[in-house]
Formats: C-alpha cells, sequence, structure tokens
C-alpha cells in the first residue's frame, strides 16, 4: 500500500507528480476546443477539464492553464468571446493529442496536425470536420483562482451538432457509439464499454 | 444530422434537455465525496465533476449544486474544510450511483448503500474503505457561479492511498488496473480498454 502525507507528497520527484496528480481525478474527457483571433488566427487544442454546468441555460466550464499550453486559445476566448467543443474520437485521438505541442499563434494547429477547421453560421470560432459531436459556445463568465495560476471559464451553449443515431430517445448521448474516447492522466487514452445505464436514485 | 441552435436548445424537453447538456462534457470520472460534519453526521455522494486543477500545490475543483442532491456535503465541506475523493471501481458502481438518492441530513449514505466509512489519521472526513484510490482534502477557495446556481470549489491535497502496483515508474495512475470506470450523462457507467499511452507532444 501508498500512502502519502502532504509533505511526502510536496517533496515528489516534479515529473512523478505531475503525472500522479494529474490522474487523481479520474477518467477525463477529451475535448478539442476550436477558437480564432479577430485577425483571424485560427488555434485548436485539445483539453480534459470540461465540466458540466447547467442544463437549463444549457452551459459548461473549462479550467485554463495559460501559463503552459493552450495560452492562445484562452486569450482568444477572452477576445471574441466564441469558442468550439468538439469531441474526440478513436480515429483521430493521436492528432487531438498533438496540438498540445507548442506553436506560434501563427501556426494554424489544424494544419499542424492535419484536422480540417469548419465554420457554421451564427458561431465565429471553427469547429472541427472530423469531430463526431460539436458544440458552438460563447464566454458568460471567468474566474481567475487565487491559489494557482489558472482560470476557470463557463460558456453558454448555443449551437449542438451529432448523428441522430448518436441520441437516444430520452437525450442520452451515446459516445460509444462514434468511439468517443477518454483520457487518463496526461497521456493515457481509453476507449470503454458500457457496464450499465442505471435508473434514476430514490432512497428506499 | 441533427443541429440544434440556441433557441431549439431552450426550447427541448426538460428531460431530455437535462440529458443531453449533461453528456456534451464527454466520459466523466465517477468519485465518492466523504464529508462528516461537526455533529458526527457522515455524508457520501456521487460527483462527475472532479477536474484538475494544479500540479504544485497539489489542487483538485469540483463543481456542485447544492439545490439538487449533494447539498449536505457541500455544506459540510464549507463547515469542517475536510473531505475526501474516492474513485469508484466497477465492483461497487451501483452502490455508489445510490448515493444520489434524496437522504436525510441523519441518514448517512454509507449505511443506506452498503459502503464502509474508514478514518485515516490526520484527515477528518471519512475515506470509503472499498475504494482502490482514496484522496484526503482540505477547501482552500469557493467560488458562487452567477450564471448558474452552481459552487466551484477549490481542494488542497493533503493524503493519497493506492495499492504500489497501481502507479508506474512515472507517476501515472493504471485506473484500470483497479477497475475504475467513467460516467456518461447523468447515469451510464462504462469501464475501459487502453489505446495508447502517447508521447509528450512536441512540434515538429
Amino acid at each position: 500500500m501508498m500512502q502519502l502525507n502532504i509533505s511526502e507528497i510536496n517533496n515528489l520527484d516534479k515529473r512523478y507528480k505531475t503525472n500522479l496528480i494529474n490522474s487523481l481525478s479520474g477518467f477525463k474527457s477529451a475535448n478539442l476546443i476550436g477558437t480564432k483571433d479577430n485577425k483571424g488566427n485560427e488555434n485548436l487544442t485539445i483539453i480534459s477539464s470540461a465540466v458540466h454546468i447547467g442544463a437549463d441555460p444549457a452551459t459548461m466550464g473549462f479550467i485554463f492553464r495559460p501559463n503552459i499550453v493552450p495560452r492562445h486559445t484562452y486569450e482568444n476566448i477572452l477576445e471574441t468571446k466564441s469558442f468550439t467543443v468538439n469531441h474526440v474520437s478513436s480515429s483521430f485521438f493521436e492528432k487531438a493529442h498533438q496540438t498540445s505541442a507548442r506553436y506560434e499563434r501563427e501556426q494554424s494547429e489544424f494544419e499542424e496536425v492535419g484536422l480540417t477547421p469548419e465554420y457554421i453560421e451564427p458561431i465565429f470560432a471553427p469547429f472541427v470536420l472530423e469531430s463526431p459531436l460539436k458544440i458552438g459556445l460563447s464566454l458568460v463568465e471567468h474566474y481567475d483562482i487565487k491559489f494557482n495560476p489558472t482560470h476557470f471559464i463557463i460558456g453558454k451553449i448555443e449551437y449542438i451538432q451529432c448523428d441522430k443515431e448518436s441520441i437516444d430517445s430520452e437525450g442520452r448521448l451515446n459516445l460509444e457509439g462514434y468511439d468517443g474516447v477518454c483520457v487518463s492522466g496526461l497521456d493515457s487514452y481509453h476507449k470503454t464499454t458500457l457496464l450499465k445505464t442505471l435508473p434514476y436514485a430514490k432512497s428506499k
């Protein structure tokens, strides 16, 4: 059994600690965030920090560490208020991962990794043509976290696109139907197999 | 192809919209949050909104919708500053899901669903004995989201426990090694299969 107290956690080797702490939240979503600045430079970055905020109004949240890689994405969202979220499937997860490399603002990650920007009115930011589930959002709130150099942003969902067969009659997305992937830690990608859809829990 | 603009999203049937919007972030983690109030009442709730914040200092974030079910958990965290995060594995995901039912403050979800509280010094809040990966945290920040009746809390990681075999030599947790599960939407549980661990991405 491994047991680490706070001083043992603090004293871990930097790389080991980064891998371990990034693993602790459990399985994470794999989404590509598409943005464009007002000069027309497109940006694309993979993110594993999407979180459901509320269904009505429909909103999602995201953690950004702008000092690390997705800085252009964060700046573009503040500048234009527009961004897209595109689910990653097993057919292009390696290209999606490659967007986490450090590129210049003038470089389009779409081009660099071999994915295709797609524009859908009235959303300003580019979607990922290859993605099976596309969401267009507008920025509504952002918070600077005090304890870490981290930002939390909240987007209002303004557009959703997917195949009709990907949604069941009650509104559930079948992420396995389009081979959606999930992430653990910083770099491990997984496919999934449904165990069970459980009924709404009631106290007995 | 299904395409929904913002007014079509707003006009969706309530239950359909709840299922769909809860699916949009992609696969989510399955964690049990353990707390105890100052009178000794234990509380346990499943949450799919854990998000990595930073590795140094080691921190995690969580979205709470206190008007809905995990209200006691949220109140206990504000009161005691202490909580635990316990990964859910396939051997007890149905019990974990049952914690989302509405119980009174005096009812312990541990007892109601058949899981075992475990205390590990110096963490005040109870862990879940059955869980393969246990994290003890203290509250460091909380934010009230303006756009939704939702709270965002940040915890500092003060304790980690798991089997030694669950961590590789570089610090990566092998969530599949202990049959960790992930969630889609509100009610669907999945097991995973590793596709690939990718190298750190560099621009070419």
